[in-house]
């Protein structure tokens, strides 16, 4: 299987939500122009991401439905249950635990750390609230397959280096800092401060050269 | 000015946050070679992506802190308060208005909004739930800047179409979905599901590529 970029993947993602959305709708079979017209993006590229992969649409009658689900949950790694623990019980914590979609994939959160003894022993639904003293003992008897961190900025790289080093092989992180993995282990990123702060630079310089060009526009 | 990629401007986000660390350290000045140790880049790359705007270091003398601090900061658009609307008051959005470096970084949530009769009228800090019913309202009388969109993906489009009539110059989504703006309104994705679709990606693909490679490494 050849290389593909995260940004074909992340379409891929895309479409497969697009064809969940389309299955409820009754839809049975959709054209690549169709899919194209709901992700905003061409039907070539909706070719060339698919075909990637394989052909899966039959020129004229365009992809069913059901059998592109199945296709692109296949290569997105959905058919199987991925095994979560959760770093750190604060806010953003409690979030993400709530947050139906990561079950409704089959991200199972087994297992929920903080360092906090306010925290620790508190009942999330079916567990535990546990000490990040036993992250190594409880990430080995879980099999935790992906470590969510969702700690200060000052704690994240040592809990990551913990996490790794007792067999996780994939890191979303929520902390607002860069964080060094090694190789074989995968690394998403969620800086929401950051993403406000492209939202503040691009606002700012919009304003900026709005009034460069044109005074008369204002504002 | 010139057009700076959003890579750069994440990056410049990054700067500014290890400079405010150094400083609390008690560092005076640092090296491009100490921020790009810090940061996980070059030292080539430090000097080019500050030297898009002026140059603000001393050749042996590295950069000072503070007016290093200043400059991103001012770059950024974080010297002024930006009037922040959320929209969605969910799990997420209940997560997003604790917050606290958006408050800290100047992102004031100025209103709340949601459709559920159970939450129109709860009180969230010093502010009151909203009936979306009263966005196009608000947002004119707030003068809002950046709407949050925490709400599930079928009524995303719809809360941006309305708040971007409104006014609003910049959108932060959560909901996974592919939102269109109109020109001159800046969009940023925030998409756990889809980040972790690709972990999920990466980590079966990573399992496939070492079967193949090597047999004997096992999984």
């Amino acid at each position: 299987m050849k290389k593909v970029s995260e940004s074909t993947v992340g379409r891929l993602s895309l479409y497969l939500r697009l064809l969940k959305e389309a299955e409820e709708q009754g839809i049975l079979t959709v054209s690549s122009e169709e899919l194209a017209r709901r992700s905003g993006t061409t039907a070539a590229q909706v070719r060339k991401d698919l075909s990637s992969f394989g052909s899966f649409g039959k020129r004229g009658l365009g992809y069913s439905v059901s059998d592109l689900i199945a296709e692109l949950r296949s290569i997105l790694g959905l058919e199987r249950t991925w095994r979560v623990a959760l770093v750190g019980a604060g806010r953003i914590g409690a979030a993400l635990f709530g947050y139906q979609d990561f079950r409704r994939q089959g991200f199972h959160i087994r297992a929920v750390f903080d360092s906090d003894p306010h925290k620790i022993g508190q009942q999330w639904d079916e567990l535990v609230v546990r000490s990040d003293a036993e992250i190594e003992k409880v990430v080995r008897e879980e099999e935790i397959d992906i470590a969510i961190i969702a700690v200060p900025e000052s704690a994240a790289q040592r809990v990551v280096d913990r996490v790794v080093q007792a067999g996780v092989r994939g890191i979303l992180n929520f902390a607002p800092v860069k964080l060094h993995v090694p190789p074989g282990v995968a690394l998403k990123n969620v800086n929401m401060a950051m993403e406000m702060e492209g939202l503040s630079y691009a606002l700012s310089n919009e304003g900026r050269s709005r009034r460069q060009n044109s005074t008369k526009e204002g504002e």
